[in-house]
């Protein structure tokens, strides 16, 4: 299997207690279907996994799955510790899950051998698709290359990586491991560009939670529109100056909230954002 | 309430599967009451909080209390979430612990407006003594003076605060902060001489699991015996330095088994040190 | 004037003595303009330019421009104190050179205040084109966007820039303001092919000093030959790999002295690379 | 010898041309005999020395030399090259400097290898006191333990440091090394307390440039006044705070100039304070 395209980090509703808003998943998962998106990922950053429950995590993923259709669906199973990510794993393979989506191990900061003992736990327990995600803001950890490619090349499973850092030098080299099994995914929204330009197979963008400018982008780079994609581009950038005005990944929450007229809410301690930030995003999402 | 000496970053005894080892941290209790700590703090970092589900946190807790004595019983009530910690705080509270430890959520980086949500939400929720734990090597954040302020000022309990960034121009800033009900305590083995020389109160040394140097450090401190408090930071740096040759906090783990000749484990995915670098810390374990 | 192209950061030969080999200068432009580099510029830090003093980068550039032919030569200006700046400027343009490159003050970090007050100072009193230079590693200080483009759109010869950076994100936003008069030029070797898929003009690499791939590269790229172009970018990258194993850049020295059969010194504190690192680049040095 | 005390990394004066002011040398040097400090250290980081010419700097330190008296004076040596360090360093012999005072080169990072080779060079061809100077903020790199332990044991010349990482963790070290010949000195004066508190022979202060606060702080110290040196340096961390509002080291020009009401200038690149800044630091100027 090659996955490729947009895929969606996926947000998780809450409503105004700040419960996951189940409904508007709905809402959320028709608009990506709506503007071809190749998959969803529930359970991610953008998603504050760690703060939602494993109850939570799996009704989430079981409320997509009922309505996703066609579009591959990855399940997020970050957990900090290994077990977790198993249980999780497990249940997206029994739900019928695509894939799993799992980063290394956080807050305590993982070494090199630590991140391997977390992976291979994970994939010897359950047989399923399985997306590295890298993302060292987050984990504190980055996944040197020695280490994907152990990966890589004894798991299968292994289909590809999400590449958060940030680090082109680094992104380039992930694409030298790319072959008909292994998908490159950029995971910086305003990377795309470059990425896909060098030869990424898509990208995992928050943005489209309630933009079609990024899938828009991948399009017309596969239509050889280079101009297009540039100005594309060129607009998510500014899109994404604004959003994070505002602390990650609050902003995204209130546009996809004012966009579909959601009366949603924050889980804490997220905060929402200041008005003065807010109108700011306002007008994008009229453009939308 | 005034808070000082040395409080126990208390680690989580496993056993081979991995599962917590209860009677090892009657073990540990006894030892730690031994060597005159003045507080155990369960749930720590060393004790991977993250690994833990919060039934085992709550249990672990109990099972603290029941041998606990004398000494000062300070819950670890880390989450990513508040209501977790809200939920982990109340149990503390009903179950008779003196006092509860929180530090930022984690995983997603909070502003500084999210720490004040963070903490507040907690203290209106909860009325028990809280100590401020500031870590920006695990929360990606650092907690600023006006915040610490802010938090300390408009809640009186808030206690104290236990700093773990390593940054003494910080520390003596905090130091400017302290009073008759606020305590400053380093979190790092290495810098207790400094910062007893500049007036701390204490300190949060994961290095009292199995070692009582760092408790006589202190003693020598308030005995005014110079000479000797810096002679034994100078076995405790030696200590250090070898500890973090494998990745924080395995080494811990390790020294605490063989002193108690505990068959113990390693949750995943933290690993068990290298034989190379396990040897090295045996002639300290002796020597204590 | 447009400038593209590979520029070549001329290396300075040193005696065993560490005084300038002038004679080598020669070998070496001979060189350059053999393989076809579009540019030469001496005193880079490539060429240890703070190591010189005045007169030698005087009489330094003067012996490039007696062999280079059609090749476009660019003075390297820098210095700490904008007066030194301006001297070498007018010497550039009174001995006829085609450009000069000039960064910000280093050892002191200069703010972007500072920035401006440096290039304007130079521009004013030297009519010559000018490439500016963004080095952080080197100066402390990053260019940001708003100075370079107040510099761009006031300055007319104001022509380009050189990003040493390594961070792609902000080479992009250079690209952004690409037009007839203003060339974005890349200064790390190892992101050639990432920059010239987006668009750069070229490059300012240290590898054209001895190795003619990164021209085969620029080559290949113009001439649409895409798989070749990413074949020597991997050739390329494990130079790099290679010659960064000693400090930055004896081993460019130890390269070019080596592949020209030139008994070559380093002017302290310049260390020559040890012989078990020395071994490894010898195998380039014949491939090339 | 046995050095310690305050010692100014003295600033050097300009016009409004940006020439030096020797006459405004004379009224610095006799200013700081009368507070008291130990040593005059001119060409230091304060003192813009990478903006200077060898002979400014040569003359410079002979006008301090004039008027020094009975206070140490140590020359700055610092430069990119080995060979213009030992230059000045024989200069400061042959007139009469107490000693030299001397960094890694800049620029291009140094590696240890090339800090040893920079540092060996400078002591077998002028024998002088020589203190070594480690501020990783303008040199890109860090002196460390064992490379200083090389020197101090090697070199019965070396006689001291002055660290401005303000890394305690690393002074603390420091100090352990610390003996009867050679002395342990704090470059950043918001650090002075804690410093004298673990150990401190002196500091290297360059608020004394106009303000005697930091002599005084380190007077309470030895009279055993904890309470006031507490205090002053309250005082110093708040001067600090508005000083560094504009770019090192400014600022520091601005309050000496005021404080004595010399028409003093700023050296391109360094621009002058903004009034909005300025205003702030006249208070502490009227104060001292």
């Amino acid at each position: 299997m090659k996955y490729n395209g947009i895929i969606t980090p996926m947000l998780t509703p809450f409503n105004h207690k700040g419960e996951i808003d189940y409904s508007s998943i709905d809402t959320l998962v028709k608009y990506l279907k709506s503007i071809g998106v190749s998959g969803i990922f529930p359970s991610s950053s953008t998603g504050l996994f760690p703060f939602l429950s494993t109850n939570e995590r799996k009704k989430m993923l079981e409320r997509v799955l009922e309505n996703s259709g066609s579009i591959k669906v990855f399940a997020g199973i970050g957990a900090a510790d290994t077990d977790s990510s198993i249980n999780l794993a497990k249940h997206a393979r029994d739900v019928g899950a695509n894939g799993v989506v799992l980063m290394p191990s956080y807050y305590i900061t993982s070494s090199q051998e630590w991140i391997i003992n977390h992976f291979e736990k994970v994939l010897k327990a359950v047989d399923i698709d399985l997306i590295i995600y890298n993302n060292p803001k987050t984990t504190g950890t980055n996944i040197e290359l020695k280490t994907l490619e152990h990966l890589k090349s004894n798991y299968s499973q292994v289909l590809g990586i999400k590449d958060s850092t940030g680090d082109m030098r680094y992104f380039e080299r992930l694409l030298f491991l790319k072959d008909s099994n292994f998908s490159v995914f950029q995971g910086e929204d305003d990377l795309m560009f470059i990425s896909l330009m060098i030869g990424a197979d898509g990208g995992v963008c928050a943005i489209s939670n309630f933009s079609e400018d990024v899938v828009n982008l991948y399009n017309s780079y596969t239509s050889d529109d280079l101009e297009k994609t540039r100005t594309l581009q060129k607009r998510i950038n500014g899109m994404m100056d604004i959003l994070l005005l505002s602390n990650f990944p609050a902003m995204f929450y209130y546009a996809f909230y004012r966009k579909f007229n959601i009366k949603g809410g924050y889980r804490d301690p997220m905060v929402r954002p200041s008005k003065k930030v807010a109108e700011k995003i306002l007008d994008f999402i009229k453009v939308v």
